[in-house]
């Protein structure tokens, strides 16, 4: 297993045809995540004319996320591994699985595929602001960090544990709906607070082209930092490290 | 693999039992889908007599038609591979993936099923109109053909890397769930603009049925350039080219 | 495959283990159901104290119903192939899958099932009554029937390309899921019309623990009709009957 | 298979490597799963400044608690089974299918990874107070107890079906969204009556940040006897006892 990390990435990595065609997965991916996740709350503007949050309209953040997510992960897995998200990006760079020059490739694509959706959501929307994120009232910068830090890391974990570990087994066929559906609960809890990031691109491609910048460091800082922690925790401690002889197949629900 | 593409189709296509089965599959899928998402746009006029929305019949809207996609694809993905769609079918053409042929009967066989789903569901609701798809105030025709290209972009992207990429491994089990649910995020973004609509049968069904054509042509240009961009862009750019002695299996996510 | 047909049953069916835990099986499941179905009419009576309906009411019955199906299906698939509907069980009949002996045992279990789940409902809700279906003003018996008929056609069509044909490839694993999804959709569809039953056994639990009779037939008979309808539709048209030698394995997506 | 049934562990279990793993898995899940369980209901309080139900309030507790236990399941199911619940662990020590040593790790952790779950929570929302459960008006603590064993039951009925059963076969891969949907169905029954908590962690740890203690041992007693009814009926009675020849193969849906 240790033989397949690429720390520093092929000796033709930046020009193989498979780097580009995953960058360009990344790219559509993204694309159609942010066109969806940043659309339902226009959606929900043009509907309501305001921005407060009800019950009905959480919801409605939610599903449009974790579905749109799901998709688009499912769409690109085999490609680029599905990040579509460059704080998961950065957690599977210090995990070892992918390569510098590669999490540079994605982190362009994926910040660009925001920036395209973000422009098309403002022309067909004849010409809405993107709202992007705020901090709530009666919270703090230092609250909003934290909650980033903790959503990120369960959904950076949920990438560990289903998408990533080689002995994950069965699971990987629905890696990309558990990952989807910990952004949907997430937001559930986060929306109210600070809108419920946990990926810079989100954050950044309609703040560009809404030209919102309040706090949007707490939007990268907060989800590079809870990436960073649970892809540390789940490669060093929670994948197995014993000589391979005790373990010939993945371990199943009945073998503990 | 391009020696399972049907450019031409098999001389005996038109009459071979499977494309009459794969026709009747399509069918019946299109059946199912279009009363279970026209049907719960009556359903709402009928607890609420109007057609305004609030973010709760955004919501069940969205999960009507992400649910019985969902369930409509995977009843006939084996059959038929799952089409339920005008566009998707006129993308998997224009990839190669099925003859002229088969695609003229998939067409015939989606819009009898629409127009069959609406007349029933005429009767049901004891003579209720069906409602189609119309602009919303606010927008215009470009605005509104631009957004049905770009959802059905994403829509096709995802039939075409979970469903049709020979290479697409692991997730091919859930495909019909990512193709159902990518249809309910982008409802929850369309749905206050122009309802969101993506599938030609699903905008002619109602509109014969509920005899209602303003701005019908959208509904039906927009889904096929979005299908053609995501079939050409997935066909020829995404899905590998390279000579087969390199890649022996499709690449798992901890190959990259 | 014709050899794994049993129209008539074992010799032993009567009393062979495998046949008492497949009726324990459902048994089991349809209590999970119909507690879950049920009780989530109750749950919005409690909040309420009316049975009218909302948008947000009814994407609550449509999920409780939904996940819970999902859940006790998967739970029931290996053991008695996951009927949990007594309408179901008639169109596995119907179409061959399962000896009369073995229908007749799944009819009592699904119907005790659904009996001691509303008894239970009735404690835990401190002795509210339950609700059972019923039709709503401005239809008749006749579209209410038809609408019964052309929602459980989509149900058991979906049980059939999904749970029951044996070329129905990858699937099968979300089986469960597809069959608890397009009920839910359904849901969304005759909820506001007459509640939206498909399944006579979630009917008669609540009816007879409730005592409310007004139009039950319409919920033993559509469900019936429509199931029958879908089983022999797929069973003797969808299903292949060339000679084996044509096909070696279950055809793939992009094999056609 | 009864030979891999770990009645009374092996004999390094309190120290081996794996066991260490497994119990760190049930720790990070738990806490993911109850800082979007708990942390969606501080969300609802921070929109509405009560704690009343709607359905669509309703609808959102269900769909984080459904969500986030799928995602945590799936990330742990191959490390430590995906238990994330006391009860689950309880009923699976009943049916002999993990050990007394590593049944009291997992209950440390998931306990301790409620409580951390919850500071964190009081801390990112500036100090509200988590609400945990409580039994609502017009009901008693016997109703509510018989309600949070019928529940729990149905959890672990599914649990045990899905996840481990050696025979379940192909639903294997969708265990973890079973089970997650199982509880978001209970919650839109439960929910109004007492909660709905299957979950004596999810209890526990809000109970003791937010200090509130009032029927708080139904929460625990409920579940474990529920867990315990399921874990019985399924592992003695459910699965198949009869000598190996006679199956050879799980049972497929299309061979009873």
């Amino acid at each position: 297993m240790a033989t397949r990390r690429y720390a520093f990435g092929r000796a033709d990595e930046a020009t193989h045809p498979d780097s580009m065609r995953a960058t360009l997965a990344e790219f559509a991916s993204t694309l159609i995540f942010v066109f969806a996740g940043e659309g339902s709350g226009l959606a929900l503007v043009k509907i309501y004319k305001d921005s407060a949050f009800s019950a009905g309209e959480l919801i409605a953040l939610a599903l449009a996320h974790a579905f749109a997510l799901f998709a688009a992960i499912s769409a690109s897995m085999h490609v680029s591994g599905g990040h579509v998200n460059p704080a998961v990006t950065f957690g599977a760079l210090l995990g070892g699985r992918i390569s510098v020059v590669r999490a540079i490739y994605y982190w362009i694509a994926q910040i660009l595929g925001a920036i395209v959706a973000s422009l098309l959501l403002r022309f067909v929307t004849n010409n809405m602001r993107p709202a992007g994120f705020h901090v709530s009232h009666g919270v703090g910068a230092l609250h909003m960090l934290i909650l980033e830090i903790v959503m990120t890391f369960g959904l950076m974990y949920t990438v560990y544990g289903t998408a990533i570990d080689p002995k994950r087994g069965s699971v990987s066929s629905i890696a990309p709906l558990a990952i989807g559906l910990i952004v949907g609960a997430n937001i559930l809890v986060g929306g109210p607070f600070d809108g419920a990031c946990m990926n810079p691109a989100l954050a950044f491609g309609p703040s560009l082209v809404g030209w919102r910048w309040h706090y949007h460091w707490i939007f990268w800082v907060g989800p590079f930092i809870g990436a960073a922690l649970a892809a540390l925790l789940y490669e060093y401690v929670v994948i197995p490290t014993e000589p391979p002889h005790q373990h010939h197949q993945p371990l199943a629900p009945e073998d503990y």
